[in-house]
């Protein structure tokens, strides 16, 4: 569609040097981002840049959640926006994202702000117009949405426009939903800006960034203009930021910054080389981010090692190989822990694994506390007066056998954690987790799920993108036999989960998609897809106390999705 | 503070009969909502009401959270919308909460709405104008607000004003914070309507229903008017629901209705006796709300029995009181699982109690799998290729012992409930689960956590009101003893945490009242401020992978309160 626009501003740029500042924030950490803050700047000086520029909320780190509520950590941030107002190079003019309150009709109110610094003040701030409020967002939650009309600043000879992340997600003629009725880029571009500022906390999902480019290089082109998009980069909790940040004109890329790394750098827009963005496969681009997800995690609460429990499966064996990418071969720590079921090449296969990726490991055959906890629960309950009933039912294996197999692997994992204070990760993927075929407790234990939100087919993928990437470290064994969770004899996944390939095909059309009903239906068989989706729902209750998933696919299990436990629609298929 | 109001319509009631549906509906069962609804307006057909009126979204339930994402929920929902139009008695005007879809701007849009059903029409859709998003509340992330004018519908003689729940909450005069900047009810008010109605879904918490009162009284005091409050009552997930609906009538209550259960009732406003609200004591009201909370929590998922671990403990105790009130004493298993660090009176108190409450148990003495646990750590890690710092350290029992001892008991816990599909209750109160005096995969197994939101210290009051109000049940030892965990020799709470009235006092301080941390040690010692707050910040993990909590306080562990797992905020400290 193409539609003549009015008020068009055709900007002509002269000598106006850019500094993106793409920082890796540590969330609450107002002293140390505050710290990375004035380095930038520093370094900015040194180059001697116009305007520097530094992602959303970075002097919090994003997402701050209720630590907006508490008025002392508002006054810390305050505190330290009065330093920078000090401190920050008085020539340069800087642009920090921060949380800013104001009193209107006598409420305190909180905005997502940009401050914007020059020669020892504060000339402007301006405040977030849409605030997202769906999936992992929760901003309406905290702040309140600008009602200001739009300005520009004015820097030498360019008026600079300054929007916030989701300020630039919805124009009309390229969002496929507009989730508001304003576009603050609109009204911003009747102020005629040579330069449009955006300042980013975006987090990762798998193919956003595309969609991100395209959206940037379609309002560049739209508007006639030049577009810096500053985003945060680093790991926060379950959130991925990839960075990207870039300086687009007209539709052109000039610049791409980095993935999943913070980036100091300047930038000329009269005088520079282009600097396209980096090449990654899908595949590759998941790899990067989840490795991310787990050095970040680590290395932001001061944890360096991590203990896994090797079954010889392909989940914990890709687990592996990301942990040994995220927080190197000395860090972690391979527990296998063989049953009476586990089969020999399950051993044989995690050893060589081990050895292929070079980290130490330990065995504890879990026989005899799984024994132990049987015999216990038998004896004890025989001689009891509880009903018959129930006397004879604990005399035969069902799946509370499975599950103590399970959990007794969980409680050595969590032993060792505790001994010698590493951190535990859980090896489940979003398969299993959705279906609740994973042991509450059990190999649900852990600090941080990285494959929790990898449905099956990609742990496949992933791992075969592994093997032709950095040496074949995953034995082909493990990758080409049947997923078993080795808890009866000759168990299968298949036994009791439909093909991977159609359960990861319902799951992603249900929960990712948000397909209705009657539209799987007409793709999937009608009685896997009502099992698939009341099994989604009757395991909500696992999944609330499933560890910190990494967030990588447009819906994760946990966080932006909440789904009531007690509940009775799924009922209704 | 005393002002003139403008537009005030002095109201003249005629005759009109009123009936009061206080529903307990299931979350998106709206099958069976539909029915409750169905017998509510049959009932008030046979009393010749006039006006049938239902709590707020009571089509679905409330808090239907995600479920409003997907298009067949809403699809499914207006299905039965047109079931009652149809269905409903002619002659009556019904007052029903549900979901309203409307295309804006080519968007579609979703409100939270009151239809309006009379002689087989739909007669009007009023939508929500405050949408809470703060603590428990998500509503921005599902609703729009609306932004019609006010109007009235007209029944009889009479100008009926509608308004959901919030939009009640924001009186200039009344509310202590001002979260919006409208107050739709004074807008409503320069409609004259002669009775204004509100259907609410108004979570309780302690003490809430006497705010909730004092503002209905004051509101319609300064209107002149007669407002009918219908509130949904049960427990959906963590959300327990008081009822409480009431009918008030220029600050006087003509009309309260039970709380704690549902009701369908008939007011005539012209010739009625006066019902004033049932008197309940503080503790009396938190023990009520807790019982309904786990009968519904059970009742809602088609479960009937309770197994819960009983440690000669209080919490325990006191949860097994509440598990008998709520499920009944046939429908309750103790177990007893002592170890060689437990007391003998932890034993015999354990056997009072459930002697007392007539409740079945079973004893499971620890020992064996506790020891089977431990010595393969042992023999494995001396065996191993670890290092021998790591040999050294597994030779001596420090909290990871601790922590095996709590697992096991879980374990053996989640073995009863997996094979006689007990549900099963954890016992840990939020003074311990805020400290992370709590083991994850250990005390924090279950499905529930009757006491997550309750302090110690009320864990006390409320023992002590049992024992005075249903008969001395829980043995006097229990409540005297010092509390301990028995986790190693004459362990006591107090060798850890600070004493629990201090405890309690800086985490209500800090977690409810969101007080600053300046004026938190002006009130309590600095260094155990200081201790509480960071090790509050610190088991953020472990209370992301805890049982759901009930929630009774103005702000619960959760859900309610989001705080990020990897932050540094409390550093500052």
């Amino acid at each position: 569609m193409h539609i003549v626009e009015k008020n068009i501003y055709y900007c002509t740029i002269r000598r106006m040097k850019l500094f993106i500042a793409q920082l890796n924030p540590v969330v609450g950490d107002i002293n140390g981002n505050f710290g990375k803050i004035m380095h930038a700047a520093r370094t900015a000086d040194a180059e001697q840049a116009d305007l520097i520029i530094t992602p959303e909320l970075c002097l919090t780190g994003y997402p701050p959640l209720d630590l907006l509520e508490r008025t002392d950590f508002l006054d810390t941030s305050d505190t330290f926006i009065s330093y920078l107002k000090k401190e920050l190079p008085k020539d340069r003019m800087t642009i920090v994202g921060a949380p800013f309150r104001e009193l209107i009709d006598n409420e305190t109110r909180l905005f997502s702000a940009a401050y914007v610094f020059h020669n020892g003040h504060i000339v402007d701030v301006i405040k977030k117009t849409l605030l997202p409020t769906y999936d992992v967002f929760d901003e309406a939650r905290y702040f309140t949405t600008n009602n200001e009309p739009p300005r520009v600043i004015t820097l030498g000879r360019e008026k600079i426009g300054i929007t916030i992340c989701e300020d630039i997600w919805n124009d009309e003629l390229f969002a496929k939903t507009r989730r508001y009725q304003k576009n603050p880029l609109a009204e911003l571009m009747k102020k005629k800006p040579t330069i449009v500022v955006n300042i980013s906390a975006s987090p990762w999902e798998s193919g956003k960034h595309l969609y991100r480019r395209d959206m940037i290089v379609h309002a560049t082109k739209r508007w006639k203009t030049t577009l810096v998009y500053v985003n945060q980069t680093g790991a926060n909790d379950a959130l991925i930021f990839d960075g990207r940040s870039m300086i687009v004109r007209e539709g052109r890329i000039l610049w791409a910054g980095p993935h999943y790394e913070p980036c100091l750098e300047s930038f000329d827009l009269m005088h520079y080389k282009k600097r396209p963005p980096v090449d990654v496969t899908k595949t590759g681009d998941l790899f990067l981010a989840l490795t991310l997800g787990i050095k970040d995690y680590f290395a932001k609460q001061g944890f360096t090692k991590a203990v896994i429990g090797l079954s010889g499966g392909i989940d914990s064996a890709l687990v592996a190989v990301l942990a040994v990418h995220a927080l190197g071969k000395d860090n972690v720590l391979g527990v296998l822990m063989p049953s009476e079921f586990s089969s020999g090449h399950s051993i044989s296969d995690a050893e060589f694994l081990a050895a292929n990726l070079g980290i130490q490991t330990l065995v504890l055959p879990i026989q005899s506390p799984f024994e132990s906890m049987k015999a216990l629960l038998r004896t004890q309950i025989a001689s009891s007066t509880l009903p018959d009933a129930m006397k004879e039912k604990i005399t035969a294996d069902d799946v509370t056998e499975e599950n103590i197999q399970s959990r007794v692997r969980g409680m050595l994992l969590m032993a060792l954690s505790n001994k010698y204070g590493y951190l535990m990760l859980a090896t489940g993927n979003k398969s299993e987790m959705s279906t609740g075929y994973a042991t509450l407790y059990g190999d649900l234990c852990g600090a941080l799920a990285p494959l929790g939100d990898v449905f099956k087919t990609d742990v496949y993928t992933l791992s075969e993108y592994v093997n032709a990437s950095y040496g074949r470290c995953i034995p082909d064994n493990i990758i080409t036999k049947a997923p078993s969770a080795e808890l009866r004899p000759n168990q299968k996944d298949q036994d009791t989960l439909p093909p991977y390939e159609i359960l990861d095909g319902i799951l992603r059309a249900y929960l990712e998609e948000g397909l209705p009903f009657d539209d799987i239906i007409e793709k999937f068989n009608k009685t896997t897809a009502t099992w698939v989706i009341r099994t989604l729902h009757q395991n909500e209750y696992k999944r609330r106390q499933a560890p910190l998933i990494l967030k990588t696919s447009k819906k994760s299990l946990r966080p932006g999705r909440y789904f009531p436990i007690v509940q009775k629609y799924h009922r209704h298929f």
